[in-house]
């Protein structure tokens, strides 16, 4: 058995023609260009990439590249939220037609989720959609963005507001790629990643509970927990690819999560999109035990173990001048999640047992808010 | 009989839940809101339009929205091509997320089809997609860009070089909007009407080179030949929404007319559209005629029919500095209907009988260019 065979998972996302496969495990990079060739026509590829990750593992994916005879540009974008903008949405669809990327040509997104939300974006509008293969770098992007097809950039008006839906053609998540990751970006991710056991596989966040020390050192409980969370957000893609239902259980946390960004304007030094969501979670829990739909215990648990890790939980901790009420009411209004002036939230009954309520007075919340910011 | 019952047609395109109904007839701007009520849920409406159509009918179309409870806010935009600019798409975006439009709002193209395919963009990628309805003012409009769901911007690189394919969710060709047209906009839609003739339908060429007087007169002969072209063009959309094959057929005339509006840099004082398709079908004509694959008969009498309404057939009728050959083989090398090098034209074996040909060595468009140009 080889080290290869030990180690890799494959998670199948079947979509119809739209299906695609990802792969989880080490090495993935530098064999990059193997697996793309033998799932991809075209003989060019364009890399997008900012410029941390790009330092790191640029030279690797563009040698493996040509190894197999795959002809690579590449852009590098600066690192950080502020990339996702008309800007530079512009300049990489420049850089795509420049190099005469056709439609069966790969647009690769070598980076986290900021890189793979704009490079999908790109690939989806350059010539109506060309072929997309995405290489997330951060734990975040490996179990959130690069499964189920979103992609957008951040407008003044608030985040992910203007993009389209693009399913990648190949997506894979190269586990030693995570080893050059701070301590405070995996603990980001790994909030995500225990967003799917809080959502709907409560004996998942119990292992997570028990193993989660063993996840943040690595090895094979990491490629697990990974494989674990591409497999939960796949099958909820796979029953609503185009957010109609079910698949808004996926927000849990981030309405408040999106909101306490947009309140910090968006600023990472602050709070990055996985605390948002972290403390989000912790909120969706609370408010739903002041609604009387779960118990209070159940709530105090989830913060329990998002704190062991690490992770903010409260909006307390995020440092500098709290958020106010009304800010926050003001990016929840404008988030998208809202239909015909009604507040959409995902609430819960329980560890594992979330779901949509798409009826929330908006009254409700500010009384929650004003309780937790003491106002 | 009601006078609209008597003169409406109504042609619908079943594409599974994207279908949509094109009315054509007279009076349908004012009766907007009343049919946009009755298929889309969202109260609020944004109207795009630009200067010269907004001034005739965009009081209107607001009144008649408002009277059917509809609240709408509306961005009236520089007429001409250069508005199907990234610039402009900004703007758009942010006008939408501004009027707080929602996924269940419609957003209405009020104009020809540069407003429909920057607001089609537009419409497809705010809040990754919300409701869209197409008022097509000019006749190519009508006949052409309000059917098929291609929509998208210009770059540097060339025309529509970054779009989304979005079906419309209601068209609006309203008749009486044509009347404000100069002759010289009629005959560049013209063109695309004649197109639907040459491609498959010689029957319907046949009665063009009859009735073309009545079409250009107004009246029955015109809803009809709208409505003719519509169906043409919804037949061939329903077997190929995302234009893989026999969707290809509708770029006849196409990939030289763009290479001739590339080349006489987008200048409308010197080519529109249409008359750069004009153009564009009767090279494509005689381009296939030299291939003997068609009779020099048949390219003839296209021309002779192009010619009697007034249209430009040669290169030669393009006021200024003809293009060089080098410059048309840039632009047809840049055209998105490329394949791993092989340059794709809509050939044909006579009036009616076009065909996709996907392997036209570029020498033989080279040397049938310098003929044409005397190089």
């Amino acid at each position: 058995m080889t080290d290869k065979a030990k180690t890799e998972r494959v998670v199948h996302v079947p979509l119809g023609e739209r299906a695609y496969d990802i792969l989880i495990g080490p090495g993935l990079i530098g064999r990059a260009g193997g697996e793309i060739s033998t799932r991809i026509s075209g003989r060019k590829a364009a890399i997008v990439t900012d410029e941390n990750v790009g330092a790191l593992y640029l030279e690797e994916l563009m040698d493996g590249l040509e190894a197999d005879g795959i002809d690579a540009t590449s852009i590098t974008l600066p690192a950080g939220e502020k990339t996702k903008s008309f800007e530079h949405l512009t300049k990489v669809c420049d850089t795509l037609l420049s190099a005469r990327i056709e439609r069966n040509d790969a647009v690769i997104a070598l980076g986290g989720g900021v890189i793979g939300d704009l490079t999908g974006f790109a690939a989806g509008i350059v010539r109506r959609g060309v072929r997309f293969v995405q290489i997330p770098t951060s734990l975040l992007a490996q179990v959130d963005s690069s499964v189920g097809g979103k992609t957008g950039i951040n407008t003044r008006h608030g985040k992910n507001l203007v993009g389209v839906f693009n399913q990648p053609d190949l997506v894979l998540a190269d586990s030693d790629a995570l080893q050059t990751l701070s301590e405070r970006e995996f603990r980001a991710g790994y909030a995500e990643l225990a967003k799917y056991g809080l959502i709907d596989k409560p004996d998942f966040f119990a292992w997570l509970e028990t193993n989660w020390q063993a996840v943040f050192a690595g090895g094979p409980e990491r490629i697990e927990a990974i494989a674990v969370s591409c497999q939960a957000k796949a099958d909820v893609v796979v029953a609503d690819e185009r957010e109609s239902g079910r698949r808004a259980l996926l927000n849990l946390g981030h309405t408040f999560g999106h909101a306490l960004e947009a309140a910090t304007g968006y600023d990472s030094a602050r709070l990055v999109h996985g605390e948002g969501v972290a403390i989000g979670m912790v909120l969706a829990h609370e408010f739903s035990a002041r609604l009387n739909l779960a118990s209070p215990d159940d709530a105090a648990r989830a913060e329990a173990h998002l704190k062991s890790v690490g992770l903010p939980t409260r909006i307390g901790d995020i440092p500098g001048v709290a958020p106010t009420v009304e800010e926050l009411m003001e990016a929840i209004g404008q988030d998208k999640k809202v239909k015909g002036g009604q507040l959409t939230f995902i609430l819960t009954h329980g560890i594992g047992r979330a779901f949509v309520a798409d009826d929330v007075p908006s009254s409700e919340v500010i009384r929650f808010l004003e309780e937790k910011l003491g106002q």
